[in-house]
């Protein structure tokens, strides 16, 4: 088990609002806004672009890419295409997302296309991950995890060492995997599976992290690290999904290093 | 007047918690989120799918379909009627939202379409319902009620035995008829007419209850019953429409027998 | 600088509350909910209609057109510019919010074909408005302004005199001229800068009351001291970015006479 710190972290973060990346995303409809207020809140700049017309022009300004393909069509796949093949010429790094893989042949089809073009990090369920390495057991329901993420490690750095990308696995635990190294933490709320559009914060977050010049495998294990430490925050306070959302946003915007060390749990 | 109580409502919501039903939209991008919160709050999974190229693959594995034309467009419409023949051929019901139907001839055309295509439930407010019953006096707004629902009874009622849909009409006071039997119900506040997709998340309520395998009369019913208790109670907190939304779903995933005993209240 | 003072816009906040214009929004995925919200708060009607197919006959029963560029492609610009023109042809006025302009070749040509079409309003931030007027040193960062609005006033001028159009700028003071008149609040918080959309919802809310039957320039006034207010109220009671946005729209909701006489400050 490798060990990244609160304090690593910590430092990681300050680092990120030092220099405010701007974040360009292609992702759903359903998680724009919240993905965009979660970008902010941490200190990232957001923005959501995804014409062909542009999409290589945005690229090229941009410190991080985040590649989503919750609500795919062959349209939008094509400015992604684009988008990515801009980032690598420029050295942008980007981060994908491949919501609900094993659901449709279309949707794994894709996702499977988008790995071959070598992201830097893969953030997902465990069942997602499960199909993408071949390792699931029948049909994903799109968004929705129904494998645990322990019994998700192995197909995660069998991915992780089939893809060349660092691979993030969100659930009750948490994962950043490059293959061979291992960090996890134990933070987080069973209330963020109850709000929409967390796991996609989670790679909102990697994208940012990314932006700010970490490492793929330090920019995971960041990403996760606050968003399972604010979420565990934002929940103590809630009265439901409800409050909680707001409430999680409030809590990335104020994570620190003193909140990181007290809180920062080693799964 | 048809007796559905706050008991019936409560084992259904049990079940619905239960079952926890995969529920497929194909919805319009302003209630994209809060559509998917008040579906994860009440208890189900939701899935916003609308590509031609895997649509019928994801109904295949849903246990329910919402279409709802918002902010419809020609390919949407395309990917909604396959959707919809999917749904028929695999025997998964769904609920038809005709989100400002009256206000232009594409729109009237498409919403007229979609009825005929065999809803199992259509949920609507009362300009919209009297525009689909051709009952409507001048264009409607959009989203925006200009008729009462006391007024529009009569009209929902044609429009259900013309259809063979369930007809749920929500409101200041929120009905469910098959054109025979009709429950109603007088919770709600002011406020959801304040808050953009409450009438969106209604028909998606529609779609959680038929799919936890009720039927459409009584997925009508358990659906608006839900919504206008949860708005009661989020209301009673709420600084204004901003605290309302969190509150809606809050008070939706606190739901129960005993609130619901407490709250209920015919129409 | 002209005086339009507390009581001129409580008079205009007043009239759109009894009028409630419909305001029709070809707007960005990222912020349609919460611009439709905003719309409701203030006690305007929202709508979201974009297809080629309806959007000359929904302008027609709309009282103001909102334009926003932020997730353009061209079929959405054909959309726009349709209903551009149905709305000069039925005398409805529009506003246009050329987000990112400057970000990249396409943004800016289209942005440029836009503005040459004649809107009442151009709501912008600093860096967008310093790249319409062709006085930017560099690239625009997207939705983010990079410039202050002080620097920016004699482009904003400049650019209401060229296109015929007011200028509405905000940041961290807020401006609307005429290319003669200015009048400038010193409302809002830091926390606008937090949350997606603030510069969207400033856009609608010139709409609105545009909608309402407000002259531009005095539309724009009321507009952006409106949210200025409700910013600064909701950041006195708000624990980070999460909380702030529902209590934004809890004070737009509440925003009065009394409110706007104790608050609105001159910039």
């Amino acid at each position: 088990m490798t060990r990244i710190d609160a304090m690593d972290i910590a430092a990681a973060l300050e680092r990120l609002r030092r220099k405010a990346p701007l974040v360009q995303n292609i992702t759903n409809y359903v998680v724009m806004e919240g993905t965009a207020n979660a970008l902010l809140a941490i200190g990232a700049a957001p923005a959501m672009v995804h014409a062909a017309e542009e999409v290589e022009d945005f690229v090229a300004i941009s410190s991080a890419l985040v590649i989503n393909i919750g609500t795919l069509s062959p349209g939008w796949v094509a400015g992604m295409k684009l988008a990515i093949h801009a980032a690598h010429a420029r050295g942008v790094r980007w981060v994908l997302d491949p919501v609900g893989v094993g659901a449709t042949r279309y949707r794994s089809a894709v996702a499977a296309e988008l790995v071959a073009l070598k992201p830097a990090v893969i953030r997902a369920n465990a069942s997602e991950i499960m199909a993408l390495a071949g390792a699931a057991s029948g049909p994903t329901r799109g968004v929705d995890a129904t494998d645990g993420t322990d019994a998700a490690l192995a197909p995660a750095k069998q991915l992780a060492r089939a893809s060349g990308a660092v691979v993030a696995m969100t659930g009750a635990v948490d994962y950043a995997t490059d293959g061979t190294r291992v960090v996890s933490f134990a933070n987080g709320s069973p209330l963020m599976a109850r709000v929409t559009g967390m796991g996609c914060a989670a790679t909102a977050l990697v994208g940012a992290f990314l932006g700010s010049g970490l490492e793929p495998f330090e920019a995971a294990a960041a990403a996760i690290g606050c968003l399972g430490v604010a979420g565990e925050i934002a929940a103590e306070g809630a009265a439901g999904p409800g409050s909680f959302h707001p409430a999680l946003l409030d809590a990335l915007a104020s994570l620190d290093e003193t909140v990181l060390a007290a809180r920062l749990k080693h799964g």
